[in-house]
């Protein structure tokens, strides 16, 4: 009990201070082998693995067979723990929580999807196409259906170039994987999606973001309705 | 390391049946006791106490002396990982960065102003408004500014009622931190922000979300502008 104590703070220590190198630049592009690092940090190799495995499980480091340990770039640096994103949507999903996601996604996918349209590049607007094309073959039910409608979801987010948004995306296939069962028991409900989800990709093949942030708000006001809250879902009028 | 490998998955299995239990509603408002829990899930006390410890860390429970281990709501649960947060923004911030932290802001806070006049309990916005007062006597590099700034922009967010917007309060405060050090440096900034803070605080006690909004962008696009960044923040025209 006490040496496991002992051992977690020693391994937050260590942790503390591989960040502080990497911020520095002290380290390049790759770690040193962890022999050289339990030296340097005058840890054992098991406290030193297990602080670097803390930061390979956010996304900090990766490694590379025959390279080593490479750190990662820091927009990638993962800051929402999908533990509890997990988590917190496997637990029956009350109005207040669905009202919540709602807002949430209507705050974020909108604007992901007009920066996608502005200045996503060529390869990103053909990954989400890509997603689409997936996702319109699939019927609700069928197995792929809820990966495809992540995948698409996913890929607009990352498409908008910002780091932060980017990081929204688990928050996202949450809610997503949450309320699908819920709205896609309806008939009827698969031909809308598509026309809908068609929309968003259209408008940014097209490049115009603010038809891109009309479609995706009405893609997510439809799924909203289909689950039957009466809420108003925007806090004033937008153009 | 064979064994320290071992324990930690025997951890994150313990976590796991833990949330199961209680997202399935199992153990009402107070978990059992630690031992009755070790034996529930045969594991050694020292894996328990190590399983709780972790969800602890993830404000999913709190431990209040004489009543036990009490599960906090589904709502304080963190999807944020604080210690990435606060690495991320201890890096020299690169242009990149500093406009997706700024297109960011501009997401979230103004529509969180809004929520929080358009319903925020009087509590909340009382709260705001202290956060204000506390702000407006401090002068930038003095002890207690960057605190006094994050409680503002913390407690709006907090205001909106909307339990995701409220873990980005953590985000929000890494920029601030990152961001005001450069922004405060110049001479009659001071002064104006005061004066955008003002109007934010007094448009949400007057529960006008538009001019909340408004006020809140108004804010934001100031402390860019300082930063002397002449990227467009905005995908497009917006009323």
């Amino acid at each position: 009990m006490e040496q496991a104590n002992k051992d977690r703070s020693l391994v937050s220590k260590v942790m503390d201070g591989l960040v502080t190198g990497i911020v520095e630049e002290k380290y390049g592009a790759i770690l040193p082998p962890q022999d050289v690092l339990s030296k340097e940090f005058d840890v054992s190799r098991t406290v030193m693995r297990e602080a670097l495995s803390m930061l390979l499980a956010r996304d900090m480091l990766d490694v590379r067979p025959k390279i080593g340990t490479r750190i990662r770039p820091m927009s990638d640096w993962r800051m929402i723990d999908e533990d509890v994103v997990n988590w917190r949507f496997r637990a029956k999903p009350d109005p207040m929580f669905l009202r919540d996601v709602i807002e949430f996604r209507i705050l974020i996918e909108p604007r992901a999807a007009a920066q996608a349209a502005a200045r996503g590049s060529a390869a990103d607007v053909a990954a989400i196409r890509e997603a689409f094309e997936a996702f319109r073959v699939i019927h609700p039910g069928e197995p792929g259906y809820q990966d495809a409608d992540e995948l698409f979801h996913t890929r607009i987010v990352i498409a908008s170039g910002n780091q932060f948004f980017r990081q929204m995306a688990a928050i996202i296939r949450g809610a997503l994987s949450s309320v699908n069962p819920i709205v896609h028991d309806k008939e009827g409900l698969w031909e809308t999606a598509i026309a809908s989800h068609q929309r968003v990709i259209e408008a940014i093949e097209r490049r115009d973001p603010q038809e891109a942030e009309s479609a995706s708000l009405a893609m997510i006001e439809h799924a909203a309705e289909e689950l039957g809250d009466k809420f108003s879902t925007q806090p004033q009028a937008r153009v």
